[in-house]
């Protein structure tokens, strides 16, 4: 699953800094019940941190030595509805562009068909997400073939970006709406490329690191 | 609406051909009726003329002197259905490639709010649909802004594309479909720009060309 602005870099950045799982869930008041219970609490509605909660959807929420070994409960506008949507397959992990490569590495070791599932955008489809699995496509394609037009479409469209992705990225609805906000630092870094290695991975229920060689 | 495989490019091709109108049922039994009340009859089922039927969705099919001056009942199986999703608009008129230049010549002198409506296959996005689309918003963005994250991916597939749009069309699932049956000309016809200059518009559940300069 692709989410890049903001759930799913900002789930591979949380495990990279120590939290130790993410347990999506679909309403601010789940999310609350588990915070009760001692889990960090990340509700984001429309871009903004809920209120009573301490964390977001920003990546940058998450960069404490103190969440260290934590598990957080997570709620977002779009990318949790979409990981309940999905829930039926045999795997699921989450990748980025912050985590691209790596999530290449892992789907040619694994060697099975892959569906890559946009979170998009209010069920509409997103330039990011599109453009970020044209880009593990282009990594694939080598070793895979590409079913489906949608596929095909964003492929062609990574390939015809590389160099100027920024650009492109500029002009995505999304991109706007969250400049508006004033995450500028947020988009910079969720464009980035294999800042990470980690990969999310949904196990009973939880979302915890993929552990490498396994 | 586009769909260029090959409902749109049909009706473009059957009006500059003399038929006078076409009206678009929803089912094969409906076709029928008409047909016995004097009009051609058109239906086509998964690529084929449905039995019982003069007339499929090849343009070829309508490149006939003798059907000048006559009126088509036409079923297809994904085409008809799209045109029955947007009846609540303003203005409805057809584009393909076949006469994409001429439809942007019109909506520019239009001046309206347009939104491109892409058939697609069965509730899916395709490839030929949207690099048409492509194409048309190619032609209108010096005087309109584009607006949507879908809009602008097509926009950028067709820039990345001219010169070999051929062989991107080519790897289209649909295209590859109709190849199985044997419609290399179809396609060949189909994906050509700017054959003809009639556009096609809905006027009371008829399809008829638009007048020009009205």
């Amino acid at each position: 699953m692709v989410d890049i602005l903001r759930a799913t870099t900002t789930m591979i950045t949380a495990l990279e800094n120590g939290i130790k799982s993410i347990v999506p869930v679909e309403s601010v008041r789940e999310c609350h019940e588990l915070r009760e219970k001692g889990f960090l609490g990340a509700a984001e509605r429309d871009g903004k941190i809920a209120d009573g909660f301490e964390l977001g959807n920003s990546p940058f929420d998450y960069m404490n030595p103190s969440y260290s070994g934590k598990k957080v409960a997570l709620t977002t506008t779009n990318g949790t509805k979409t990981i309940f949507s999905i829930q039926g397959a045999d795997k699921i992990i989450f990748a980025a562009f912050v985590n691209v490569t790596s999530t290449a590495d892992f789907l040619e070791h694994l060697a099975r068909d892959v569906v890559i599932v946009c979170a998009g955008w209010k069920e509409e489809v997103n330039l990011e997400d599109t453009v970020c699995a044209g880009a593990l496509i282009d990594k694939l394609a080598p070793s895979f073939s590409v079913e489906g037009d949608p596929a095909i479409i964003a492929h062609k469209l990574f390939v015809a970006s590389e160099g100027h992705l920024d650009m492109l990225l500029n002009s995505a609805s999304h991109v706007r709406r969250l400049k508006n906000l004033d995450l500028q630092k947020d988009i910079d870094f969720c464009l980035k490329m294999d800042t990470y290695r980690i990969i999310p991975e949904m196990r009973d229920g939880e979302i915890v690191p993929r552990i490498l060689d396994q």
